[in-house]
């Protein structure tokens, strides 16, 4: 990946507040949602929080096939990441993405037994941009440029 | 379905330019993409133009399942539709959703053998907004307000 490319990619991240977050049913179907972006330790690990009573937690718990996808609409530019969901319910992590404010969902603070993360591992990344569309191993896009 | 929330999907369609088009690729990950919202017959069936060559078209001749979310990122409100993709090519659905100025991308015109479009039918729609959150029949969106 050349180095115009990962800064692109990096750039199009660090502007969006939202990512769609892709899952797919038990019955197959995909499902898409728009989730607030929170920490990442790099490109490859992104965080979200949520409640672990949703419906798409049980879905991720089940099938952890996932995609994240950051979207500039005007630019016809977006990443999209391909990779695994894991539920996190383990203090650590929980606290690693827990913000001022968020009692207002979760009353009982970090330990709220319906507070939860997803941990999203990424294992290649999409780009598009213009009219081109390249695919590469997460890694690439990890190397110091 | 009241009244009130069948008027805020339709106008949270209708604000919308772009949705974010699921898909389930051969081995079983979802992907997400953005799509120019086109014509629709109604709030039942969707259609997004796009080319032939794509992996998406390949995949979705393959798994017809999919999903189609519109979003409002700062009132917290979206609606995911979900249901199946028919890829096109014939002339009559092509001429539908075709525009002047779409010989950008399609030198052939309407009937360019690399232009085809997906039309989208909804078997029930997911609305959220605030903290609540339904899944109605999508015939309950087309029933007269």
């Amino acid at each position: 990946m050349d180095k115009k490319i990962q800064s692109e990619i990096r750039g199009l991240r660090d502007q969006c507040g939202v990512a769609y977050v892709g899952s797919v049913r038990g019955d197959g179907f995909p499902q898409v949602k728009a989730m607030l972006v929170a920490e990442h330790d790099d490109m490859k690990v992104h965080y979200f929080s949520t409640n672990l009573s949703s419906k798409r937690a049980a879905q991720f718990t089940e099938n952890p096939k996932a995609c994240v996808y950051y979207c500039h609409e005007r630019e016809f530019r977006g990443a999209l990441f391909t990779g695994t969901i894991e539920v996190c319910t383990d203090h650590d992590t929980k606290a690693l993405i827990w913000h001022n404010g968020d009692e207002m969902y979760y009353p009982n603070g970090v330990d709220d037994e319906d507070y939860c993360v997803y941990k999203f591992t990424a294992e290649t990344v999409n780009y598009y941009h213009g009219l081109s569309n390249e695919t590469f191993p997460i890694e690439e896009l990890l190397e110091q440029a």
